[in-house]
């Protein structure tokens, strides 16, 4: 394949981890505990930690002159690919959980399958960032099961947010003109078998933490096409402050 | 000592990393780059994680039922009694290096000393922060000399930055009741003798730097007797918004 679906297929792992980290970046500081702020720091610095090596090998890949950088702050919102899950609001602890949990179990299979893939540096990068997606699945699914079988408020809210955020995990499985390409050249992860694993897993913990897996029929998608809901330009505007406001700063 | 002038003299210290650590999270997701950004997220981390244990000892010591997160969420303005320096905004990226680089060298000093008190936990303390405190101070330091020994605008902009925040740094060498009677017990750290170590690391670095020391007469003072700098009310009103909306939040 050449560089520039390479560069679309690794921009589509990438920006997920760049946006929930932004995310979960947004609460340093704001932790209901400091137990939990520093380990929902811990897990946003493994997110930006990763980003760097798939943006650092991407910046290699593109025949422009780009860095990192380039990749993590100058595009337009129609250029960056995550799925509409990672860029929802923080809200309340139980839907950051939530999201960070339906997130987790995805990227932990996805990481996992990666590891086989024909692109030596996607592999590497798969291998270092599956030991702490695997960390960041069980801090999340053990919050789960804290609130799910805590209190009964506790219970209402997080069910609630697994409720609401449930639209959004079928765009994790959807594929894009990339996708179709890498998967075809034996370089990307085929997610249509990860499907099956991730409702098992999730559903698991879902019973375990006494609460229902929702049933929809409809779900939302957009991100990975570019088509970001309306919270995205916030969080770009936010994020691309520095940047933008002194552009190239290399001081 | 009794414990209520333990607890004082351990807040003396705590609070300076706590009002540190949480003006770096600010910047969780605005560094300039992926770089710094990760670098200031990880230094605000060491921070928050040394203010636990700090506030952990603290709490066993309360006669009342206190808890670390009490400590560090529950206090009015005026019962932190970390120095102004740290609590002064982020303004911009010079200010928030020099503001770190005249912190970290006093912080380095000082776990340094603390490691000969007579109370063993905050020995233990001590050394375990003091690895982290010297690679911040490494890190700081190498942005000063880079940022003054730069470019033209950069050199302007971090001599500008220390200009201003060298009012703060005699405050870092006062001594509340609390420190006399700690010192006095052999438990805390007499920082009269810090002194002149500190203001020759400190020109040293300046000078490698290419950039002047401050000559000034008059300094300015207040954090550590409870009387804070305008900025403090945001920053706590920020830092405190999860536990004043959602009081003792245990889920």
């Amino acid at each position: 394949m050449n560089n520039d679906s390479l560069i679309k297929y690794i921009l589509g792992i990438a920006d997920n981890s760049l946006i929930l980290g932004q995310r979960l970046g947004e609460l340093t500081g704001h932790g209901p505990t400091l137990e939990v702020d520093i380990a929902m720091t811990n897990i946003s610095l493994d997110l930006f930690g990763q980003v760097r090596s798939y943006f650092q090998y991407a910046a290699q890949l593109s025949e422009e002159d780009k860095t990192e950088d380039d990749f993590a702050f100058l595009r337009t919102e129609r250029e960056y690919v995550n799925v509409l899950l990672v860029e929802q609001p923080n809200r309340d602890f139980a839907y950051t959980i939530a999201r960070q949990f339906l997130f987790d179990h995805f990227h932990f299979l996805l990481l996992n399958e990666l590891q086989n893939s024909k692109d030596e540096t996607l592999v590497a990068i798969a291998k270092k960032s599956l030991k702490e997606a695997s960390y960041h699945r069980r801090f999340s699914s053990d919050w789960i099961k804290r609130l799910g079988d805590g209190t009964e408020e506790s219970n209402r809210k997080i069910q609630l947010a697994i409720n609401d955020l449930w639209r959004f995990t079928e765009e994790l499985f959807h594929k894009t003109k990339a996708d179709i390409e890498a998967i075809k050249e034996g370089v990307g992860v085929d997610t249509d078998k990860l499907k099956e694993k991730y409702l098992a897993n999730v559903a698991e913990v879902l019973e375990e933490a006494t609460l229902q897996k929702p049933v929809l029929e409809f779900f939302q998608e957009g991100g990975k096409k570019g088509i970001h809901s309306e919270h995205m330009g916030y969080l770009l505007s936010d994020m691309q402050y520095m940047q933008r406001t002194y552009p190239g700063m290399k001081w």
